[in-house]
């Protein structure tokens, strides 16, 4: 739709780039959410999403956006006054932590420098601290869309364990997704909150919650008023296939086939395939001389990766520059790091080729708009995904049929 | 989708048929929801809706469903404890008292039939006995999807207006909004609540508040808690074009291009065709021998025809042998009327030619379930129409240019 | 892309409605004609293409319209001079005769009065004259789209066998293939001609010619000029999936996808469903007091019907009104009987509900433009819908799975 | 559709990618090739051709392939022994050339190298020396697709009116209209052969000739047997927007949309970023070490290039590595440089980063195939590319409106 020639570079950190196959699984016929069509289509999203979050449990799917999915967590499980811990990984974990004030909670919010994901180690202090047990929630971002920072779940919950504190483990996975591992059953997260228009390559418009037991059992007896987003009101035509009000059912025509090429391409080689991008714009960061938002390589986003300016110059006048001449849009930095960094999505629909051509775009918009680098990014980004090609069994290939 | 050969008739009262255009419209790469593109398109769409609602004030669009912008009415007007009257004219009607309680409202429920439309009579006795002006919002139907019944909202104002009284008026336009006349502004409806997939022929997944001066100010004072419908954090970024979360851009798109459609069309020409087909329907009806659930010609339905079964005939018995032999959706009878009544849709992408081939399928399913009724429906039909056009300047056709 | 409001009736004899399954496989990305990935394709199309044919030879695909089809079957098979008889069913096989001319043959054209088939008895005898076998083909038109008759080429089949003539058989599929029973090899045909826009359901742009053994061998030693048309030159590259030039892809992905829903239906089903829909197409046409053109029971068309307008009334004068008034498409009388007949298609993505609608179109464009008949003809298609279903096991249903 | 994860590239010389848009306008429900709706699109797309072909003389729209079009031009112009002036600039002059032959012409083909265009001299010595005028046609092509050599016309036209020669000027302009600047009227071409699968950005299935008046007063005489290629017989219906046998009608659909777009872009940016991207490309080739095939800097083509693999190395298994490795298609060499050359499309929907995304995956097949070379070759042509954005006014670049 951009006005500019020929196709258009989406390299924000989401919505990502959706499959011509999605879009044209979505561009079909609306067909009656009470028929029996419906519920055999239902039932088949609902089974495919259990298999993207690796949980045997219910996912709920909303007509809604991640913002929605968030509130949607809070006011299932959590009561007015209730301690929640929170951590400032960045913009969105700032967000979901203004959220839960609104909705009455009584937020810790352990400060952060938005170069690092929330530390295993100084939430495990707190709930050891945490003697009484008020702490009725931990609730992280496992990938922080404004800094390109993940945070190490499966450490945290075993932080939870080490200290057997009984408090959930609300985690939002909007940017991670299927994109990155993630466990909801083994990691006994309760409520995993996600979105469509990330790494399951839809447009936006789908809010979801995977939910364990401990926080079914939660949404029994806490006090938020809701009904929109009551998950027993979901939960009962769900099981079989149906929603309790007008579902989204282009979006879930979509759904089903993305999920079905998330299984075809193999999840492993998914999360491999993101790994190798993101190295590899990394790698053409470093070349560039430009420094990388997150200090933790453990840490590193798959899915974007956020870059300072040079002092002096501004991200968004780059970001403008670079639009306007390549036809490419970056993500820009937001609140405390606005016009100090641009982000770049290498998420959902993004193999080698397209994220060449979206690293050389910012390369080139650099020059165009006087942002001091060392010229051969793109050249370092390139040896990079030969590198991890030649180190690497190709399972990331599905070759042609001959 | 249907597994069926052919066209599937979709004519359930919504969602309703979309255009090929719309769905075309839709199959886009999705665009930044912060660039200036996309502002341009929110602009657009807001602009288009107030033509629709007919009123110059905002007009707020959710990712959501119907369901959603009957959640963000009264979230974002009324506080715990407060009375409102409502009326129940269906099931939808019924639904929507039933979230109001759960968000603690005191609702007064006005019994009905199922047959008639709310009485402005009634409700304005109702209001002149509240002295106290303890009554603090109307919340009616325009059209009650469950029994094809329109409510006379313009008289319902006029009520208000005798009185004096200082209730909001809070309408719900889900099935009406785009099919059937409307005035947000000339009526001084303070909310109006609708949903996409109806008169505005987009598949499912936005949801609409049309807010006054009045409600917005009620808002400012009113004590739910609220995040993501909350109207002032939708407001401030609307002004330029965007949303304080990631929009359902594709629909957006949908959307722009329906009230695209309906202006070409002419929102005249839209609603005397909606009653046209409506009107043929009921002569194929009443020529079966089967009765309208609709007692009041005044309040006939112009986008859906409820029709009551013979006695000791099952109404989903019958819509499933429609179904599986004759490829078409009706809708069914709900909760009070489950078995007694199914529903013709004749809503939004809607013309002659599919009407009569939906009643063909109702009338051939009659004989193919056994259900009793004389022949000639469908010529019934075809004359009623004949007849509408012969009395009428043909200001519903657009004549093909020479 | 009407002007006019709702889906419009494309209610010609071809091209005929396209499923939204088959548009959408279109509106995929062009693949490189020279892949693995296009060879898989190919040969998937030209196997699919040998079910429908039925046939165990090649099936040639041409970009071209079917007219272009007809061209090749003339000039790989016959030599300037050449003597053909064709038979003068209507305006195609005139056409068609007019091309053979044009080519430079001696074409023996038995004159027909436009409301009967080809004579098998009728050429029986002309080949039984032939004791030099200077009739060199037998070229005629399955279904004469002009005047919905078809001719029964099983029989001439066995007229030919009959006295043991060795002239090849052409044969025009073009609007029978794919709706109406045909058999290639069975009836030892040597060329069958078809195009893409009748029973394959697909836009315009593909002309087929299925291929004997004998006709190939005629095809080495005949003597017309020809490159583009010339099958060898096809046959070779298709050996492997292959085109000689580059194909007409996307019209590829939607044979492909036609195919499958062809074979999903039942081809048994797809012909038993296009005469029972002509069946009730002929009861509404008598019911309203007009003529059917086709005199021959045996020969009525199941793809389309032309009927006969009242002595005074012009055919286009009424289509013309029919399609201004009510958004449907009928086909015109051609040549000889232009201005006294008019064409209603029943082929392709048809079911009995798009047809009835139709046919609502036809009886009140009859109304509105004057044209005397009785009405009740829907009525009349109803009543056989009713009494077909009832007479037959219901093979034509694919029910929804519960 | 490729099997592998990600969007494709298509880099082959043609067919071209579809834009969205292009896909889209295609994507729509067939209209009846004989209606007032049909005639206002036939019209337009008419008009729309003359301005792309620079002509006020007629286009004729065949559904085939470029090589029906070539076809066309032949049979339309020529008689059986007419001697013909061709010459060998590649595989598809020497194809054009074989099907002249089996038409019946006397071709005298003008050996070349397969590394320069036709050369106005040669061709105006031959002229010259053809005191007789028994040359009857100059037959060439435009811009090899098979070598990325683009030929002179304008120049040959000069040598022709030089010597003041009446033969015929055919020339092929398959993949070079809308994409290089090409004059049929001020360059008197009489037959301009084109199709829609390059510049034009469709889907094969179209093939176009502009005819001069001198082309069709040769056709009025000359002695090729045709019918389906017949100008006159298109012509007639033509000049009311319609055709004489059904037409492709959704690629005419396609067609009107690509003209829009590429009217809206501007002829002259279309022509003036063909050639940048070219000239990036060549700037990668040169780093990299190798040759480009095109020995002559003013006929480099703009739409694609042809590159010799080093001594030792086999184009198609570098071809077929780089394909299973990076998801894109390259050219192969043809006929008699199969194995020796392959080619990289840059045509129609092509943008710089597109172009460098294609660039990087050929840079770093060859490492992954052995093939060696220089690194650096993406970042020549992002300077390449930098450096023609400095030179010249941005007249490229259509701004997003603020």
């Amino acid at each position: 739709m951009s006005k500019q020639q020929g196709r258009h570079f989406l390299n924000i950190p989401g919505p990502s780039p959706v499959p011509d196959r999605v879009l044209r699984a979505m561009d079909m016929p609306v067909i009656d959410h009470r028929s029996a069509e419906f519920a055999e289509l239902g039932k088949q999203v609902f089974e495919g999403c259990q298999k993207i979050f690796k949980t045997k449990g219910p996912v709920i799917v909303f007509p809604s956006s991640g913002t929605g999915a968030w509130e949607a967590a809070i006011v299932n499980t959590l009561s007015p006054g209730d301690k929640v811990l929170m951590v400032e990984t960045g913009h969105f974990a700032t967000l979901w932590q203004q959220m839960a004030k609104r909705w009455g909670l009584d937020v810790e919010f352990l400060p952060g420098d938005w170069r690092h994901g929330a530390s295993p180690t100084e939430i495990e202090e707190k709930l050891r601290g945490d003697k009484s047990h008020a702490i009725k929630a931990v609730m992280v971002v496992h990938n922080e869309t404004s800094t390109g920072v993940t945070s190490r779940v499966g450490e945290i919950r075993a932080a939870l364990d080490r200290v057997d504190h009984p408090a959930l483990l609300l985690v939002d996975t909007i940017s991670s997704l299927g994109s990155v591992d993630f466990k909801h059953d083994e990691w006994k997260v309760d409520v995993t909150v996600s979105c469509s228009q990330k790494g399951f390559m839809l447009p936006p418009g789908l809010g979801f919650n995977a939910v364990s037991d401990k926080a079914r059992a939660a949404s029994k007896t806490n006090k938020m008023p809701r009904s929109y987003w009551d998950w027993e009101e979901m939960l009962k035509p769900n099981a079989n296939g149906f929603f309790p009000y007008t579902p989204a059912t282009n979006l879930l025509y979509g759904l089903k086939e993305a999920i079905s090429m998330m299984l075809e391409e193999g999840l492993d080689n998914v999360f491999a395939r993101h790994k190798r991008l993101a190295a590899a714009t990394r790698a053409a960061v470093t070349h560039w001389g430009l420094e990388v938002l997150c200090q933790e390589p453990e840490e590193y986003s798959p899915v974007l990766t956020a870059v300072l300016m040079p002092p002096g110059h501004n991200a968004d006048e780059f970001r403008k520059v670079t639009l306007e001449k390549y036809n490419i849009s970056l993500g820009s930095g937001l609140s405390k790091v606005a016009g100090k960094v641009f982000r770049i999505g290498h998420l959902g629909e993004c193999n080698e080729l397209t994220l060449l051509g979206a690293l050389s775009g910012v390369e080139m918009g650099m020059t165009a708009a006087g942002v001091p680098h060392r010229a051969g990014g793109v050249d370092a980004a390139m040896k990079s995904l030969e590198d991890a090609d030649k180190s690497n069994a190709p399972t990331h290939l599905k070759m042609v049929k001959p």
